[in-house]
């Protein structure tokens, strides 16, 4: 029996235990909370995440991932001394922990993403909004997910507030972009360098949260998407997962941010693809052959949050599979995802409409 | 949070935990074994199962359900004392109890089986030849599973020994059937009547246990064999997944046996139908909508018993699906199975033949 362990047990981690129990992997989540949403689905190891505790939880594992990218560099290094591998390595979510490191990483390797500057008083601003223009988009450099610590600064009036809202220093300004839509790559690459991607997907947020993506979309693009993951992963000597998301502008990519692990926008491939993101990611940081990435006619996967989803009124629904999370109600949080899968796109299209209204947003 | 309970905590318990945890269903587990199959998946109530211990066990359960059929009575009424449904309820599989009320069951209802008698000695027996010729299969009447207790009469000279093979006395006698091919349906239904089959498949035994189900089979007997179903899930008022054993004869179908439960045949389900049998059952006896059981292409799923597979093996075959029990290994004991899935009927039957000898048996 393989023991993997993973840092961090909300939905991510639950979703990937419940994949590596077939695979004869057996999961031990690191997670300061025993009710964590993982806790159903695998051992929890109940301590702070720091370092005087990795050396327990490192015992027996044969690899360690992780579903959140904000590590302790002290916990990464204690369990490299407890000679656990860590996969996807530091390297893949160091440059994560800040913004324009990520940034600097990817013009490094000349992935296109939008231009960017750093900003920490408002005469920085002020210069960035005349090299770049309006409207602009204001991020914390260092934490922040789904909107949070993000301002969009339209015209010159809402500088002073834009960048207030932002944190006021430690900003990264991005120029916006005027994208088409909004489109991301889940791919993974084994401990032997394989390489396998799933089909480009179409995301459309609400309220700043993931809401409804479509699989697949926008195969024109598909080369193009795995040649710049390649990119990215092969620099990584990246183990496991990884998702990029893309801005569509006429009719290029442009990187919006990676994320270094399974993502939101790949919980369509529990139906909709012939191996899921998760086996997937846990067949690679286990140093197993990858799965077939190769999608089943066309899925639609929509988030819902705040409350929980009337279940009886779902699976009434022709084809809807629900994933609830056992997440406690808590206004915009991620409680579950729904997802229907068709052979036809416009069916697919039809049944992702009907299903809308019993997906909550509140 | 619904609860559901489950007597026993094998395999089938546990791909039904897997199963229930995205449906927001927790799972409890009855197996006095706390380091069961379904350890890792479930709530583990490990004590003995015995009505002293029901009370407890049903604190705070929606419904409760089985993987096996041999639940004592008095079990069966401290739940019913406790207010917790039984589903399927005792009827489904009172007669499961005793092959020889099964066999008068099926007869009841005009539902097509082997002629059979019950013997208690040789004399009996030898009446029984008499009347029904041989070869002859002899069946412990109550226990015995996987060609366990069991034994062919293939001439005059085997009639004791075969008697003695199956205990001697509480035997029942059926006719040979010389079978063209053994094919399964399994089926669900609802608390509210209604039903959803999954296609008939066809099954291929080794050394009388289970080695290979192929899905779908056999499209023009599944409304016959549907129509059977009904019949006898109506009788049983049955709530859940239930499955039917045929054997075919001449182009039509003969009853084998029935389990009122998911099913070894119908594992194929979790990658090659819209719903598996494991959500489907959940979904029954919850009270909630069933799902689609269309099939998706063709399948196969092979058994491997007694050593654990060489997982880096099998997942290097294309498309190949792993599911380990997480068993300790031990002579004739299933420990998990392999499925692949294809859109064309002989690619599946060359992966299949391909993942054969990666699938041990011994």
């Amino acid at each position: 029996m393989t023991t993997l362990g993973i840092l961090g047990g909300g939905q991510l981690g639950r979703m990937l235990a419940l994949a590596a129990a077939p695979l004869g992997v057996h999961v031990r989540v690191w997670d300061p909370d025993p009710h964590c949403s993982a806790s159903r689905a695998a051992e929890i190891f109940a301590r702070p995440l720091d370092a005087a505790h990795a050396g327990e939880f490192a015992a027996g594992l044969a690899a360690c991932t992780y579903e959140f990218e904000h590590i302790p560099h002290a916990v990464v290094e204690a369990l490299e001394r407890a000679g656990v591998p860590l996969r996807p390595a530091e390297l893949a979510f160091a440059a994560k922990h800040d913004r324009l490191r990520e940034k600097e990483l990817l013009t490094s390797l000349a992935i296109p993403t939008a231009p960017f500057a750093a900003v920490d008083d408002l005469a920085q601003l002020h210069g960035a909004v005349e090299r770049m223009g309006l409207p602009m988009v204001l991020k914390s450099r260092r934490g922040g997910y789904d909107g949070k610590g993000q301002a969009v600064v339209r015209d010159a009036a809402g500088i002073a507030a834009g960048l207030a809202k932002a944190g006021g220093r430690d900003v990264l300004a991005e120029a916006f972009i005027p994208f088409a839509r909004e489109v991301s790559l889940v791919a993974a690459r084994g401990v032997d360098g394989a390489f396998a991607a799933f089909p480009l997907v179409e995301n459309v947020h609400r309220d700043g949260i993931l809401r409804l993506t479509t699989a697949p979309a926008a195969r024109p693009l598909q080369a193009s998407a795995e040649s710049l993951m390649r990119r990215l992963m092969d620099h990584l000597a990246y183990v496991g997962v990884l998702a990029i998301e893309f801005f569509e502008v006429d009719g290029a990519l442009m990187v919006n941010e990676f994320a270094p692990r399974v993502h939101n926008s790949g919980h369509w491939t529990i139906e909709g693809a012939e191996t899921s993101q998760f086996a997937q990611h846990v067949r690679a940081v286990c140093g197993l052959p990858l799965g077939s990435p190769t999608s089943r006619g066309h899925s639609a996967m929509l988030n819902y949050i705040g409350t929980e989803a009337d279940r009886a009124a779902v699976l009434a629904v022709p084809g809807a599979q629900l994933h609830s999370y056992g997440k406690g109600e808590r206004a915009r949080r991620k409680l579950g995802h729904i997802t229907v899968r068709c052979d036809v796109a416009s069916e697919r299209d039809a049944l992702a409409a009907r299903l809308d209204p019993l997906a909550p947003w509140a």
